[in-house]
Parts: structure tokens; C-alpha cells; sequence
């Protein structure tokens, strides 16, 4: 019988115990999160990456390096295998030779956020999970909602009153029980807190749950194989929680392990912005861990995060990869968002225009070079932010003339 | 050498006359709009459906059956292979069995406009144009700016004041020439007629180039891909100008003259709004043409067409398939929008809310049985129609518990 996952256990990203994915887990009692472990030596001996190509256009064509045991808990939208394209023109216009980006808006609910979420729910439904409970500033709520409504589970959402409109709606409609707070992300992370010790329900938060980082691998795992199973030199991804960094660095650790890559890893760069930049000064620092960012705002709303849970795996992924942290200001990231759609016909989100804008300035300071293999990762569909651009155009009467 | 494409020359889908695909051409010169023919039997001697499956999941993985002669000229935003998924539980809720969604949502642009778009582009790119124009109620504008951009082709776009905001600003972005006219889509086109005959610019409106529904026509293929090169029973299609209905039906034709798939072609069915039915009106009247809809409104603003250039094609593709046309108002799809949603995780757009209605109410006429394969195409994400659903959520204080 074919083995659909090889799965094997989770363990402590910090400690040295280890726990059952049979079980329900949430953080380790040392407080860190868990890691998923595969049994890769088996997994080398039975499954060929030739195998991949034919399978449907899912990230679930990786399901031997995913969590879930059994396929029939597969709760899908149709997530993953999103484009990866070149970008010539406006590579031309860095300079680079070989700028790509992954394009993470063709993907159900327009973001990233559907790969985490397709795989912790499903995950949650092995588990036989029926309430859980998260925090959000949007996207990942309404990702995780629509999954969650799909599968049968009753999700319960807080976000900040000032989360995209659309994602406040997206949540509704996905039947989630949906909660605005006045405040931020980290009063609706207490009032999520409090509810779950109140009613024992399971905890989506970020990392408090092993396998969202599994459905971000899959970011990782599609550019290896949309690269013809070679690795990238840099690739720069926009980082809030970070936890698609993280994942994207375990996926290639994972696929090196299995032998399906070979050479050295690519540079991974953490692309913050400049009013909340609490990875970039940790790097610059030398520091494990980061600090909280006091006063953060910026327009790209998706990396407002002033301390990451996971702060601690980012900077050793960037580290470890001989990689770096840059922090891109609104206006810079403003402007290439407009640039990358006139010149490429992509409106990316804003957090995907810091990392283009990151990309233009590492090229700048030599820290990329003309011919290196370039992935901007962008996390989201344009289309989701309808106010970072305003349109003034003058009003014809029928009869008029071009 | 490898045939890229098995193109041979265009026709007339209404008089005899044939015209070279090598040069431009536009309507036939008895008006109608000319479609593209194949060298179908050659292709069947050299090209086999196994070929196709570890192509890239994007709609160039048909590139023989597409009228793009040399690949150099395709320009792609990594459009197709959308998924197709089973929607088991609105289809409980409506008793049938094997209902799926093609989701037309999980594609550049957001909409399936970006199919007809991509190849149009394409081959506007391989006949050495630089420049051209369009009327555009909104999402087709948006598609063919982002992929003009893309090809270096100036694009001119003019578009009724009252469409949709974000296409509106999509345009602007993709470094359109876009105006905005005080009036309704007919209006748009007689200006971007006049235009056209001032600066002899490539008219790409709706079937006056035939490539546009080579792009949409691979919706069909893809669909006959997803079910493993079988046929479904039954596909209903928002049907505003009508072109991925005649492209559906010419996709099928031709898989089945080339062996691909056998049996019996899916009856066809063309979804309309009950506030503009000219297609039902023509139907129920046994018409091979429909006449203009007076004073149309609908808030599925993609199938607000009052009379579509290749009606009779639609009429000709429901007759000979033994489909139907049916109209949907405006309170049902919204209802149905909620629904879909709810269950489903789907957030489609009105137009394909109006198609999973139409499949509701024909089970309930028995003219869809509960166990045929039933396709429901959503043309669209619902986060481009933000106003089709309001919020009104309590908010909370940040010492609030739930």
C-alpha cells in the first residue's frame, strides 16, 4: 500500500521533546512551537520526484511531505501550483537578468494564506477538531474561515476594526463567528486567548499549531519543482510572522535531505517595512530573538507584526542561508506596485511590492548580482487592496470623440 | 520539429468564405465573426492526450489546439487549469450528487476573461500589432490591459462610468489609455468605433478578432482534462456576450473529432438575468437571433449584454446539445452567492451565483437528474464585487470577552 504522508512526529523547535501528531498539539509546555518531522530516509527510497509531474495541479501533489495520514481529510479549494513567472521588464529595469515572482494571488481567497489553511484544517479535521479559534488582520481569517466552513468546523474570528473591509465580509460569509475589536492584532490575540481557556476550543494563532508552516512549505517545494528541481540564489519574501519564511527553508532542507535538490540553499532576505521592522533590527543587531515594535504602521498591512512568535526561526533561516533583512518604506513600496503593474500586468499586493522594491535596492547595494536567479514572492492579489491606488479619470459624454 | 499549433486558416461562422490566419483580420466581410479551423486529423495522427498531462498546469498545455504558431510570441500570466472541485454539500442541498464548480476565480485578473485575453493578446503579439481598443464593461478590460502591457501593445479602453471601481483602476494600472464614458456599454463601443475607423487601431471587442474564443475554449478542454477525458452531463454558463459557451461547445467538438473524449456532448445550458433574457427570450421563441433587451439591470454586471454579436451561435450551441437557457433574478443568485458561501467556502461572483441557481431551480423542473455530472462555471472571484454583501458587526471593546 502506497504511504500518503510519511509523517513521523513533531518535535520542539527550541527543546529536545518530541510529540505524537495522532494527538492534539498545540505549543510545547516549554512554550516554543512544534515542528513537523518526516521519516526522509524512507520517503528517499520509495518515492521519485519524477512522480510529481503528472499529479494534479495542487499542493497536494507534495503529500508525501505533508501532514495529513489519511487522504480522505483533505479539505481543499483547489490551493497551489500557483504561477511562477518571469519578469523581464521590470528585471530589465533592475538590472536583473532572471527576476521572477511567485505569484501567490491565483489562489482561493487571493493569498498565501489558503496554503496554511488547507493544510491545518485538514490536519484539524484528522484530528477531529469540531471549534477552533484564531486572531487575525484578515487574510488568514478569512482563509482559514472558508476552509473551516468546508470542513465542518465552527471557526471563531477576532480582527481589528481596521482590517480590509473585504476580509471582514469574506469571514461573514464564510460563516465564521466573526468578532471586530476595537484595538489591534494583539488585543484580539487576548480576547481569542481568553475565549479558548474559557471553552478548551483548539488554537489556529499562528504557530500555535504545528501545520500551517506545512501548507506554507508547499511555497518552497513548487518552486524547486517550477525551477526543474534547481534552487534559486535569493529569494525574498515579506514577513510579518514569517512563517512562510520558515517554511520555505524547511521545504528545501527537506527536499535536499531526500536528494531531490542538490547545492547550496538560496539566500533567504526578510522584507519588512521601515515603521515595523522588528526582524531587520534584530539581523542588523546580531540578536536570536527580536524585540516589540512599538507605534508600527504601514500600508502593507500583511507584515504589521511587531513581534513574531517565530522571530527566532526567521533570523536563523536568514542566517543560515547567508540571507538578510531589508525594511522598505510605504512610499518606495507605492511606487513599484505601480511600476510592476505597468510594465508586467501583475497589481500585486503591497507586502509583494516591498519585496520588489527590496530586490531593486539589494541590486543597488550589490548584494544581488545581474545574472542570480531572483523569487519575489508576492503574498497577495492586488485586487484585495482596492485603496492603495486612487483613480481620477475625466468623464466623456456619449457623443464625445477620443 | 514538433507542431506548435495545428491552426490552418480562419472561416466565416455564417457565409462560405475563408480567410489566412497569417494576416489581420477582423469580422467577415458579411459581418459575422470568423472562427478559427484546425488540421484536427493530422493532429490525431501525431498528438496523443497522455502527452498532455505533466505539461505545465497552465492553458498552453493545449498549445495544438491553440492558434499561436510559434511560442516565442505567447504571452502568459499563468493563466488555466482552475479547479475543478465537488461541491458536495450545496449539491446535497439541492439533491444532486456530482456537482462541481469550475472556478474561474483562481486566475490572473481574477476572471475567466484573462483565457480569452491571453491568447488574443498573444496572437495580436504574433501579427505584429501595436496597437488596439475595446469597449469594455469592466473585467475584460482589465484582462486585456494587463496582458497588452505585458506584449509592449497600447491598449485603449473606454468603459461605462458605472463599472466596476477596482476594473476601473486595473486598467489605469496596467497602463491602459482609459476613458470613462457617461452611458452604457453601447455607448463605450460606438466610441471606441469611431476611434478605430479615425486611427485604424485592431478592434479587439467582443468576437471581432477570433481569437478570443480559442482563450475561452479551453475552459472546455480543461474541463474534459479534470474529469479524465470524459464528458459531464450537463454545464451552465453565465451568459452575458456568450463567447465561453461557443467556445465550450467548439472545445468538445473538436476533443471529440480527435478521439479525445466520446459519447454524447454536455447538454449546454446559457444562464441569463430574468432583468436581461434576450437569449431565453430567443430560445423559448425557437428564434436563431435575439432581439435587443430594453432598459436591462442586473446586479451581475457580466451578464448585462442586451444583444450579443454571436447570439445565434449560443442558440445554435443550446439546440444542438439539447441544453437550455433559463433567467435568474437578482434576489435568487444573491441568495444563492450567501449559500455557496456558506457551505461551500466559495466566495464566486453574482454571475456564478446565478449559475448554481440556475442548477438549483432546473433539478427542481427535473430537467437535471440527481445523478448527472453537473458543471456550474463561476466566471469570477466574488472579492471583485465587494458591495454584493454588507457587514454590520458588533465591535467589541479590547477588554471585551466573548
Amino acid at each position: 500500500m502506497m504511504t500518503y504522508s510519511y509523517i513521523s512526529h513533531l518535535s520542539c523547535s527550541v527543546c529536545d521533546l518530541t510529540f505524537d501528531d495522532h494527538e492534539i498539539n498545540q505549543l510545547c509546555s516549554c512554550g516554543a512551537p512544534l515542528l513537523v518531522n518526516y521519516d526522509l530516509a524512507k520517503m528517499k527510497e520509495t518515492t521519485n520526484k519524477s512522480d510529481i509531474g503528472n499529479r494534479q495541479p495542487t499542493l497536494w501533489r507534495y503529500h508525501e511531505l505533508l501532514p495529513i495520514r489519511n487522504e480522505e481529510n483533505i479539505v481543499s479549494l483547489g490551493e497551489g501550483m500557483t504561477p511562477l513567472i518571469q519578469t523581464n521588464k521590470i528585471g530589465e529595469d533592475m538590472s536583473l537578468n532572471r527576476l521572477y515572482i511567485k505569484d501567490e494571488g491565483i489562489i482561493p481567497t487571493g493569498t498565501f494564506k489558503a496554503r496554511g489553511a488547507a493544510v491545518g484544517m485538514s490536519k484539524a479535521k484528522e484530528l477531529g477538531i469540531k471549534q477552533m479559534a484564531m486572531p487575525t488582520n484578515g487574510n488568514a481569517g478569512s482563509a482559514w474561515s472558508a476552509y473551516a466552513t468546508r470542513a465542518n468546523i465552527k471557526q471563531t474570528v477576532v480582527m481589528p476594526n481596521d482590517s480590509p473591509e473585504i476580509t471582514k465580509k469574506e469571514c461573514q460569509l464564510f460563516n465564521a463567528d466573526v468578532h471586530i475589536v476595537d484595538g489591534l492584532i494583539n488585543d484580539a490575540g487576548k480576547i481569542v486567548k481568553d475565549h479558548i481557556n474559557d471553552t478548551g476550543k483548539y488554537d489556529v494563532s499562528t504557530l500555535k499549531e504545528p501545520y500551517r508552516i506545512e501548507g506554507k512549505k508547499t511555497m518552497g517545494l513548487e518552486i524547486a519543482e517550477q525551477l526543474d528541481w534547481t534552487m534559486p540564489d535569493v529569494i525574498l519574501y515579506p514577513t510579518g510572522g514569517g512563517v512562510g519564511l520558515i517554511g520555505i527553508y524547511k521545504a528545501l532542507k527537506e527536499l535536499k535531505e531526500i536528494g531531490w535538490v542538490t547545492g547550496k540553499l538560496p539566500r533567504l532576505v526578510a522584507v519588512q517595512s521601515t515603521n515595523c521592522a522588528p526582524i531587520v533590527k534584530a539581523w542588523e543587531n546580531g540578536d536570536t530573538h527580536s524585540t516589540i515594535w512599538k507605534n508600527s504602521e504601514t500600508i502593507a498591512f500583511g507584515i504589521n507584526v511587531p513581534k513574531a512568535l517565530g522571530d527566532f526561526l526567521v533570523l536563523e533561516a536568514i542566517e543560515k542561508t547567508n540571507g538578510c533583512a531589508i525594511a522598505i518604506s510605504d512610499e518606495d513600496l507605492l511606487e513599484e506596485q505601480q511600476k510592476v503593474a505597468a510594465e508586467e500586468g501583475l497589481f500585486i499586493c503591497p507586502e509583494g511590492a516591498a519585496v520588489f522594491s527590496a530586490a531593486r535596492q539589494l541590486k543597488q547595494q550589490q548584494w544581488i548580482h545581474a545574472d542570480d536567479v531572483v523569487i519575489c514572492l508576492n503574498t497577495g492579489a492586488g485586487i484585495k487592496y482596492p485603496n492603495t491606488f486612487d483613480v481620477d479619470l475625466p468623464i466623456l459624454n456619449k457623443n464625445d470623440r477620443l
